[in-house]
Parts: C-alpha cells; structure tokens; sequence
C-alpha cells in the first residue's frame, strides 16, 4: 500500500489510496467552491504530485477527478488570471514582456507534461463543466471518462488567446477527427459527452460522477493488477510512437524490451495463467 | 467590410462578402455549366484569391463553396487534363519530362496550399458531385460541411495516377480511420454524406445544399466575431501541430503567444463577458 | 495468371489465386489446429512470402486469412514462446541478453514489416480469435474486414511485456481514437466487431468468415482491375504520409509522379472511360 | 545562349551571361556607391531573379557576385531600416505587431529562398566587406569563393536583433565547426578569409576579386558542361540531404533517379568518354 | 551586479562575478585535489546553478572553468560510481534494474542538458586533463577554449560502458568531422590542444590555463556588453537549428523575432552606433 | 578466433583474420586486375558479407581494403553498367521502367547500409583511385585512412547521373565542410589525399597503402580489445545521433543504456584497470 502520509503536504488536492484497489492513487482536484478552477500554485503542485507518483513503486495506476457536483474543473481562475494578464506592465518593451511571457508559459507547460510524463497510465474522470485547461489537462491523461452531465468547450479564444498548455499540440493527436478539433477550437461551442464519445476524445459515457469515478477506478484496478513492467512499458511506447514514425518506434520499442523481456512478470503471468490464479509482480 | 471591389477581377470565383456576416468573405467556384471542373487558370487564381485574402484586415473567415446544383467540383476538366497528359512530348527524354512534371505538380500543389496557408479560417462547404481534386481541395481546408446529397470519391487510380494535389498527404492527418482512407483511394468508390461523417470526413451533414452554405457562414460568423489575434493563432498552432510531435508544438506555441498574449483582445474579451457584451477588437 | 507453383514451396501457409479474380493472391495461415498460432520459421515464412508477392507481377492486390472457424490467429504460440524465454539463459549478463534478444525482436518486426512493405495493397480478413501478434500483424496490412465472431485484444500485458512487434507503433496511426488505444493496450480487454468498426480498426463488418473472405476477394479483385501503376504508387504514398509531414509528402508526392504520370495507364483508363469498357493495363 | 533581353527589366542587379562560359549567368548586386547595402525593392527582385533563372532552359549554373571594389554587400541599408523600424508605430497592440513583423520576416526569408530552391548551382563570390545579410545570403548559395581582402561579420547582434534571414538556420549546416557558429554569431566580430577557408565556411581564396569572379565563372562553366539532369539532381539531393535522415535521404533519392537515370545524357556522357570528345546534353 | 550572495550555498561549485566584466558570472567547479571529479551531488548542484543563472538578470554571459592546475575535469569519481556500479544489486529483474538505470541516466542528463538550456551563453575552459563527463559537459556549452595542456579522451569504453550523458549525442553535431568523433569514441585515445582546436571541437589555443581563463572573461564580457534581447535569441535559435531543418528553422525564427525586433535595443544599439558610444540595454 | 572456413565461400572478397590482432576482420575487395570494379554480383555478397560478420560473436572490429596496388574500387564496371543502361528497354512505359530502376536502386543501396547497419566498427582503407561507388561505399563505414597516394573524385556527374547509393545522403554527414561537398559532387573534380584530411573525409594520411592497411589494423586492433558492448554501444548511439535531434538522441541513450550498464564488462574493465593488467571480455 502507498504511504499517503507521503502526499498529505499538498494543499489543492486530495491523495486517496482506495482500500479495494491494490497499488490505484486517486488524485481529486480539490476546490469545489470555486469550480476546481486553477491558479498558479494549484498547477505547480499538481506537476509535483505527478512527479512524485511517477517514481512511487507502489502505485500502478491513476485516477484524476474533480471534487464537487460541477465541474471537473473551469479552467484558469479569471480572477487570479486577470490579475496577471492586466496588471500594469513594468517590462521596458515588448520584446522583454515576450521573455517574460514565453517563460512562464513553458513553465505552466511543465506542470501539465509532468501528468503526461508519469510512468503510471493515468485515467480522467471528466463530470460537469470542463473548460479550458480541462481540456489541456485530460489531454495529458491516458484514458478520459465522462460522466452524463459533462459540458466542455475549448474555451481560449473567447477569452482572446490561442490555448497554449496543451490542447492544440497533444488534442489533435488524440482525437482523429481534425476538422472536429478546428470547429470546436475556432468557436470555442460547447460539446456534451455523447459528441465526445462519437468523436473519440473519451471513452465511455456514464450515468453521473459517482458511476464515473467508479468505473475509473476498477479500470485502473484492472491495470494496477497487471505487471508493472508490461503496462508501464506499454504506456512508455505508446506516448513515444504518437510523436515519430513506425520506423523509429519500432526500432524504440526493440531496444526498450531487449531489458523488459528480462523480467521475471513473464514467468510469473504465464505460470498464473497455466494454474488460473492470480500472479503477483515484483515492486517496480 | 472588406473592399469587394478588390476582388472584382477575378474570372472563375465569385467573393462575395454577406452583409450580415462581418468580416466573412464568402468564395465560390464559379463554372457551374461544367460542374465547376478545374483547369489551370483555375487554380492559379484559387491561390491568388486565398494569398489575397490571407492579408486583408477586413477578412476573418472564410466560407468556400461552388456554384450550382450539381457538384463542389468534379475535380479536373478532363477535356484540358487530356490534352495536357495525351498530347505528343517534345522532351528529349523521360528524365526531363519527369522535371517538367514535377514542377507542374508542385505549382498546382502550391496553389491548394495557399488555402491551408491562409491565415483565416476556411470552411469548405461539399455538396453534390466531389471527386478527385475536390477532395484536395478541401482538405486543405480548416472544416468540411456537407448537405445530404453529397457524393464523394477519391477518383484519380480510376484515370489511371495516384492524386498528387494533397489527398495522399492531408487525408489521412484529416481523418483518423487510417483504413477507410486506403479503402477510398484504392478503390475509387463513392462514399455518401452519413459516411463521410461518421469517419470524421465532415463535421456535420445537412438537408440540402442551401442549408448548408447557410450553417457555414453561421460558423464563419461566429468565427470572425471573435478575437482575430486568437482565431488566427489557433489555426496557426493546429497546422503546425499536425506536422510536428507534442514537445515541438509546446515550444513553439509558447513562442506564438509570447507575444500574441500581449493584444488588448484579452482585456476586451475579458471585459465584455463581464459586460455581458458583444467585444469589438482591432483590425489584424 | 500467378505461376502458384512457385509458391508451392511454403509449409505453414496456403497460397491460393482465385480464378474469378485475376490478379489476386490469397494468402492464409494454416494452422488451424493450433488457432494459427506462430512460431519462428511461420513469421520467417510470411515475411518471405510477401517479399516474393511484393515483385511477383501477376499479383495486384492480396487477401490475408487464417484457416479454419475458430480464429485469425491467437498470436505467439505459448509453447514455443514459453521454451524461447522460459529457457536457463546462457548468456554472461544482462546486457548480453539484451543485444541477443534485440536482434531476435529486430528480426521478428522485420517479417511482419514484410507485410507493409509488400508494394501491393493488402486486405486482411479477421474472423474468431485475434491476439496478440494477430494485431501487430493486422495493422501492417491496408484494410481490415471482420466477421460477426471476431474477438481482439492487445493481449501481451497479461503475460507480462509490452507489445514489440508492431502493434504499439503502428495501432496509434490506423485508429484516430488515442484514448481507445490505449485502455485496450494496457487493460488487455476483449473488444469485439462493432467496436472495432466504431473506432475504425476494422472497416467493415460481416456476417461470418465465408462473406468476410468473399468481400474481402471482391475488394482485392476490384483494386487489381485498375492500373497498377496508380494503386501501388498510391499505397507507397499513403505509408509515406503517415510518417511525414504534409510538406514533406508532397515534395515526395510531386517527385512520384513525374515518372509514374508517364504512364500509357492514363491514356487506357481515359480511353476506356469515354469508351464504356474495362482497360487492360500492362504488367508491372 | 540566354536571352539577355528577358532579364532586361531588373534595376538593382546586372545579369550577364559571359560568351565564354555556355549557360552560365552571373548575377551581380549592382548598388557599389553604397556598398551593395539591401532595401526592400532589392529582395524582392532578387527572388524574382532567381525564380526566373531556376526555370530557364539555358542557364545551367550561376554566379552571384557585388559590384564595386568595397564590398560584397555591407547587408542591409541602416536608412531604409531604420525608417522602418524606428518608424511610430500604428498598430493597435504588441501582438498586432508581431503579426506583422511575421509577415515580412517570412516574405524576406523566402526571396533569400529563392537562392536555395533555384535549380541551378549558385556560385558566390565574397569580396571586401560582407556584413549581415550578406552571411544570409550567401549561406543560401552552394558554393563560397572569397577573395583576399575579404573581411565579413554576422553583424546583427550588434544592432540588437538575431540574424532572422536564414543565417542562423543555414550556417551551423554550411560549416562543421558549431563552437565557431556560435563564437561569431554571438560576438559578431570580424573574421577574415583565412579564417574563413579554415572552418570551412568558403572553399578557396584567391588574391583580389578579379581572380575570384573569374575562378567562379570558370567553376561554373564547369558545371555548365555537364548533363543538366546529373547536376540538377544532385543539387537537389544534396539539399534534400541536409534537412532528412540518410534514411529518408536514399528513399527519395531513390525515387528521384528512378525517372532521372531514364535520361539520354548517360549515353550521351558515356560515348563522349570514349571518344574522347565533349558530349552536349538536350536543354531542360 | 548580480548578487553574489544568491549563489553562496552552493558548495562544490565557485561563482563569481568579475568586476571589470558587467553581467559575467564565472562557475568554477571546485574540487581540485580530486581532479574535479563528479559525483552524484556535484550533477545535482550543476543543474541547479545554471538553472538559477538562465533566469538572473543580472547574468548575461557565464564561463565554466576547473579549479587547480591539473585538469578541468577527469570526469566521474570512480571511487563512487564503482560503489553505486558494482554494488550487489537489490532489484528482482534486469528488467526491474533497467528501469532504475534508466531513470538514473535520465536525471543526470538532465543535469547537463541545464547548461545548453540556460539562456546566456556559456564560454567553457578547457585545461589539464578533461576525461569522459568533461566532454559531455563541455558539448552542452556554446564556446570551448582550450590551454596548450589540454589532454582529453571521451574515456567511456575503457570503462566498459557507451558515453550516456550527452557525448555520443552532442559532439557529432559539435564537429563536423564525423570520421574522428568515431575514431576517438572509439578507441578512446588521448587528443591534445592542437588537435582538438583542427577539428573544432575547440574554438583557439591558449598558452595556458590563467590566459584562457582571462580570454574566456574576455569574450564573455563582449557578448555580455551586446543587448540581452539579440545575444539570447541568437543562442536559442541556433540551438533549435541544429536540431531541425532549414525551413522549421526559418518558421520558429521568424516567430522568435516577431517579438524580439519590437525591443528598444535596436534604437539604443543604432543610435550608440551613430554616436560612437557604447549602448546600456534595459535588464533582461 | 573467427572460423575463416565460414567466410570461405565468397568469390569477389577475401576475408582475414590476422592473428597478431584477435576480433578482427579484414575484407580486401578482390578484383584489382579491374581496379575493384563493382558489378551486381560483387555488391550483394558485400552485403551478405558485412550481414555475417555483424552476427559474428568472434569478430569485435573491421577493416575494409581493395587488392592491389591501384585503386580502392574505381566504382561501377562500366562495362557491366552500360549493358544495362545502354540495353534495349523491353518495358511498356517509363512509369514501369521507374518501377523496376527503383526497385534496383534500393536493393543495391540495401547492400552498401549493410556496412552501416552492421554492429562492429569498420575502418576503410582508400589508397589509389576511389571513384563513384568508393565514396558511396566508403561513408557507409566509420573510420576513413587514406594512403598518400590517394585520388578521389564523386565521379557520377560525368556519366550523367547523381549519385544514388549513398554519397549524397551520407557525404554531407561525414564531412563538415557542406561547401567542399557541392563543389566535389557538382564539378566531379579529384581531390587527393591532404584535401581530403584537411576536410574531414579521411582520419589520416600514411605514406603507402601498407602502412595504411597496417595503421587500420592496429586502430582496429585497439577498438577490438575494449568491451563490445561498450564500443558496438558506441557506433550504435553514434549512428542513431547523426539522424535524431539531441533530445532524442538522449532518450534512446539512456534505454539503450539501462541494460548495456548491466554489462560484467564495467568491473572487469575497472578492475584491470586498477590492476594493470589487460581485461578479457566475454563473447558477444
């Protein structure tokens, strides 16, 4: 069992370790009062939170959600962000606001790749509203489930920018559609969950949050039972294969399992599977 | 409003700029006695129209459509094509027939490109009979809508050449069923409008061709009624997107809005959702 | 005619050429006693056979099947797979182990590339069981037919490794929906007919095995009647895009075609058009 | 011959076409009293030169040179450019601007383009000073002749901006040698034609501009003498070479001599070669 | 003057801020008696230090050098890596063991890659003995200088193991000699000053470590007197050149300066030109 | 010691292994009545040739030589190559003959990437005339040493054609100085041994072809007494390197690395290493 002593320092979100679901983490965006919507520290956090279960041999899987009846999460703060956006400039040119600019948009970039990065398939739990950086967060994620009541939009242009943490590099890749993504990208409408399942960018529809979350969490329970070597691998070779030819992930991929095919999880799998009982897998 | 007097010399599309659609120009092919079928002062003006509309302020969005009943386009007038492809070579040889090809097929793929190139949103309104070039056509294209009598092939192994004006290279990035696209084009067949929407072809299908020029200047409308800054930046980012991995595309977003995250749009925008009113924003 | 005597030769593979359909290869795995499972000398076999139908002139486009009701192929035969990695290892180290079990990976991903690289289009008949290397090598072939009683899974986490033969690099470019591949990658879930036709893994969906193969032979028969120059320059341009940019496969498009539109195809397949008969074209 | 009389129309550029170097131009910056220094007008045409050159059948190699005793070219105009940039703004905003700057950034680039994508072998002789642009320009020609005095700088962080035209793109990729890349670049000192033959950014150095041009033209006139199809191809594929792996390099080089090797010209070369005489080669 | 006090923790390095060159901060790795051999703490403590650096901006150049008279670094301390190498691994697998490898590899790279992603210039000394890491770090630098007694091998295989940390990567891209990155990642032999400054893998020879140090100062406090603006765009966009084409180069640059060409530099930087005095720039 | 009686079959090369250096291979082209002249039969047991010895566990390095005293390989037989190009052509069209000519070019390029691809060392020996095919050939190779009576030119330009088997994909790779290139393969002019060491094309230059053969013998003598695993990790990175971006050249490291380091071949190289005394290293 994971040490949730080991997250209780975070402050934005809650870190269960549900009983019934053997190495599964469950990460909740925590401020329901204000939509779970994100200011800076909460995204800075988030990229710890992920860098530290990346590496926690006894976590497997992920489950993201959001806390509260709502919304998954309404994106960026307004108020925190209007601060920042239309505080008075004290940068002598434009160029030097860009310095600025660029680099605290590589930084918040970061904190969503980390969720990306995570060696454990992380599966999100999308209820309720989903705007803006909801989006580029799911994206960010393995596998997005939605719950009836969701309600999301590619929001950033009506606020007057182009979405710039992650929607636009990693949804298009995604969801096969493309003249989809323009549409809903270059209008920012809103979209339900049946549009997203038709569409690919979730994998199921469910009755509510509660059923969501739930179904999450088996799927994650059914993962974190596998071998860790076979899933993370797995997971590491998909994410390489969406950004380079066949060629190179086949060439990738030989490498990467010339030290795999070495565990031990083989073995272990083949001789459960022969004897109809549950194998068990070495910490990783 | 744009200036349509600066779009009156053209002699194979009409542009037209709809009154109740501000900063919408509207582009239609216009040989509707010949199923608009191309040929090549055709398509050289294509992409002088686009490159023209690339850089005009009072332009925002784009609806692209064809005159008639009838057809999108049948793709190439088979009667200049043959002449073209039949006629006696004079070259000395088959080498420099290959040159000559090849240049010819990069200045007609260059003119589709101008529409991709295009800084604003283009959408591609397909009705009746589209075949070969038309599919070319509008996948270099940001939506495709279609109205229920569509009928689309991707023709060109029927005359006997692989399409070489954008089909192989844009269509499987457009649609995400990698076998259907191999299906269409090595076989020839028509595929209708419900099938066209369920792989993705096109976002929506509607009654009859006039509803869907209606819908399509509807979405051009909403499109250009928001911020120039970021509708044009989210085209930008998304084209590169397609070409590019995820890391590449973060690094160069975060460079695009460097400095787009400066416009005044954001306050604007800002303001008037507070306001509960219609932003205005800047020529771009 | 295909001389099928010479590909008499091959032991765990039956090579048909249907008399109805001229210029079609149907190749099936014969094993159907063992669910078609493999072992080395059939992935080498294969990978020859394709090389062979790849420059065999009298074959323009080819069936894949498996024999027998119960299954395509239930991928890597346990027996054999088990011996390979359940053996007392020899080898000094670790990484000793890994440059062997490189190449042997290397090796084995080249016979199944053997498949993609073969110059005419392939269309694979999936029916009953499909594991394992069953995917892999599905999605090196064009197109994919089901029957009603096809069951997939992506079935190499439960027994412990990642899938290296093909599957994770290529599954992601045949079906638009990410999240899809990856819950089925790294939850080895079953899926069946209708949802491997809704995400567009398989293209259509049949009533049982016979009409599978039956469509499938129509599809192979339909593409061999049209020129061969244009159906094997447009498989050889669809691969090319999906490891491409559009910029880079149109520059490669435009150098393909200032040879292959030389062809005499173009004047027979337009001739024939005006002409209301089916053209001849010559061998390639 | 070339038909002087069509490039007769060009004001800021000589172009003859020495008798005695058959299908040789020499293109010549014809600004000596203000040391050859660049204005818009002056980009602009020399991308036109260039297009025209790359498609006229009697021009098979080219070289570029400044007028004038001082300079090659000192870069760009500090008066044009300075009007421009210091000039009071009128955009509505930073990013507005930068859409802008975009634009002509992109627009001057591809005239230098022009240079690289001419299909003829460019042949550049630096002389004197050859400031700024003069590096970008030159790194977009094939081959550096320098005369003794020549003494050249990337002169652009001196006057606060990173060299945009294709220097610091072109350089790294035109001289092995990064370390001294980046020393220049960064400190924008000077560096003679010693220097310059040592890291290889030029292949020889002669002692006054007389002998440079002349060795040029004598360089080119051997090129002109050989098959047009065998030069044009390699330039080619030499440039395709620089951007692609050697991978994606021998497919396309591959398919590019599948129609080139189709020439006359290898008879041609190959009974000169054993007559002892000079073959001559069909226009392309 | 940047605050030196900032940078007092560190404890295995030296900074200091040269008073006769503004904006120059010189790290000293400082472990002489050692050689300046790393080990764990050391990587950690370099990343961190350039990471600090990148963003102060009172930092515009830096130079790496090693304390004492023997050698800029002799690489890892073997005396640690033998303990973490040939400790009797705990872990289940070699598969299990690959993983934590991996993660290890990817941490300590990381911490080098910190220098090649500062923003500033690094100028790096090179004197004594520079062995294995030495190479890898030196690669992530902009400028290397050498003292007439440096002697260097990228030592790895006499250890048993490929250079992991950055070598093989970097230093191909460094030189343009390929043959001799072979040969010496190769057979490991020593090279010397001369050599290493004919291959460019050096920028210039000096007599001996304090004159490199001085001219190292010196060179650094060039750049550090240019405008922030041009000098750290400059590094950013030839590193993104060496790592892509030409023409994505010539797209992310003209981005890049669609913000920077709106700095005040420029004007400062013209007018002091003009005025024949030397421009202050504003903090970057 | 290698089993010569395995190598004993080919009839264009001869394969030594010299005793005075264990591991190591040494192929002499064996025609030097014809001065090496290649023709198909010669090209594809080269590939069969490098294809053995990469699998060979006791062979750890190669050297590459011609027979006789006149020419490393003076390319194509041209006798050979006429009757082919010059041979009437039998097929339909010149889009079929650019079927087969790429076909042909591919399978003779597959044989010169096989000295590539294969996992040892190989140091080329050019003494006397290299021309066409020498330059193909010899960049496939790692090391380059040339005798002082070396004469070489990219001789294809002559004949009428680009070169298509390697040279121009890999030329421009090996040798830094992008320039030299263009001029040696557009003009087809010979370049001699000092030219050749100044650019970067050969490591060294030794007075005759025996001390060359010598020299290459002990260099690989040098590499073969190191850890393979070491060293053929080495030319494996290397490879991978000059054809990925930094950033993937570090990720495949690390993989590749996570199971190499698990090599006994570190401690056995460190504790000789301490102990003076020259390790052994188990077959691989």
């Amino acid at each position: 069992m994971a040490d949730a002593q080991r997250y209780s320092s975070y402050k934005y979100f809650n870190i269960f370790f549900p009983e019934q679901y053997q190495y599964v983490a469950h990460v909740e965006i925590n401020r329901p009062d204000k939509m779970n919507a994100f200011f800076e520290a909460m995204w800075l956090e988030l990229g710890q939170i992920f860098t530290q279960l990346s590496h926690d041999s006894s976590v497997r899987a992920i489950v993201l959600s959001g806390a509260g009846d709502k919304a998954f999460t309404t994106g960026l703060d307004v108020k925190f962000a209007s601060q920042g956006l239309l505080a008075e400039k004290k940068v002598a040119d434009a160029a030097r606001e860009a310095f600025e600019l660029r680099r605290h948009i590589a930084s918040f970039q970061d904190c969503i790749t980390a969720v990306e990065r995570c060696e454990k398939p992380v599966i999100c739990i999308m209820h309720g509203l989903a705007l803006g950086l909801a989006v580029d967060l799911s994206v960010a994620t393995d596998v997005r489930l939605a719950s009836a009541d969701f309600r999301c939009a590619v929001k950033e242009v009506d606020v007057g920018l182009a979405a710039d943490i992650g929607t636009l590099s990693r949804l298009p890749k995604a969801v096969g559609n493309y003249g989809w993504v323009k549409e809903v990208a270059l209008t920012a409408r809103f979209f339900l969950a049946d549009e997203a399942k038709e569409v690919g960018f979730v994998n199921a529809v469910y009755k509510d949050k509660e059923e969501t979350v739930r179904r999450g969490l088996e799927m994650a329970g059914l993962m974190a039972r596998k071998s860790p070597v076979a899933v993370q691998g797995t997971k590491e070779l998909l994410n390489y294969s969406r950004d380079h030819s066949v060629e190179d992930g086949l060439r990738y991929t030989a490498v990467w399992n010339a030290a795999a095919l070495q565990t031990k999880d083989i073995q272990a799998a083949m001789l459960s599977g022969l004897q109809k009982r549950i194998p068990t897998f070495e910490k990783l």
